[in-house]
């Protein structure tokens, strides 16, 4: 199997197909492998390309990744695995979306990020913003981050897709 | 400071001057950060967006980033933070030009992938490659690879300025 064909995705899919593709294909390679860095790094490669092939907001993804719980202070975020450009090394809970999402353990499905107040301006191209929890048990182990250089990049079929990513990432790894 | 502006390049800088920023902006991240996963993450994208910034060959890169030793089998390398598609997630020391640059401590300067005995084929478009082994004394801990699709595309120069990451990376992380 060519791995990078994973990251190939059909030229006029839907959404809902693109996400079942991330998520096949993220079953497939999570199968015989339970090393959380390896994971994240080819589940951000899927989330970005699937996302690059949709018609625009969609298509305006600038970063696809994830932080994680820092092994150094549980109260913080650090960057992890990821496909875009350089950003923020890390995050305190409660601080801009991904920290809110983390404190609050819940998604944040953010239109515009103008509007989000402490919103972290990693990077000024970025308009709106998705955070989804990775939770284990009761316990936040990391977020999934998704940034569109558009406003209203992201709606509850992104968010139910990738609340599913983030209970197969639990069940797959060994964070 | 917006972390993004890290991976922008100016248009017609020289292949040295991408570098002398890559490792500039490296320095920079590094200095309050030993984390090697959130720090090879930023790196990986810094090496891709320098290449993609560059004429031809080097900004047809299609892969950018890092596999590590696995910390459950020591002949193994592992797939760590990368830019690019979905990748092969271990492979064996020896094995591929990854596999060789880790086995044989040596950086190998690959201008046609096709002529490499044994080479991995994880993404068919990847014509040419450079893999850089990062050395903790006298340990391989880890190896930078990267992928162009086109044949030739990399260099001395190249291979000079990604060394120098290396030695930087090793100083800079607590792998």
């Amino acid at each position: 199997m060519v791995h990078a064909e994973a990251s190939n995705f059909a030229e006029g899919i839907s959404k809902t197909q693109a996400y079942a593709q991330v998520l096949e294909q993220a079953t497939a390679l999570f199968e015989d492998q339970r090393n959380w860095i390896c994971n994240l790094a080819n589940a951000s490669s899927l989330i970005y390309h699937a996302l690059k092939s949709l018609p625009t907001p969609s298509n305006r993804v600038n970063w696809a990744g994830f932080y994680v719980c820092s092994p150094n202070d549980p109260s913080e975020l650090i960057l992890g695995p990821f496909q875009g450009k350089v950003a923020c090394q890390t995050i305190a809970f409660g601080k801009g979306v991904c920290g809110t999402a983390a404190a609050l353990k819940k998604t944040q499905l953010v239109p515009d990020v103008e509007n989000f107040a402490g919103h972290i301006a990693c990077d000024s191209e970025s308009q709106s913003e998705i955070v989804v929890p990775i939770m284990k048990d009761d316990n936040v182990v990391g977020i999934i981050d998704i940034d569109c250089a558009e406003k209203n990049g992201f709606g509850e079929d992104d968010q139910t897709a990738l609340e599913e990513l983030a209970r197969l990432l639990v069940r797959s790894c060994d964070f």
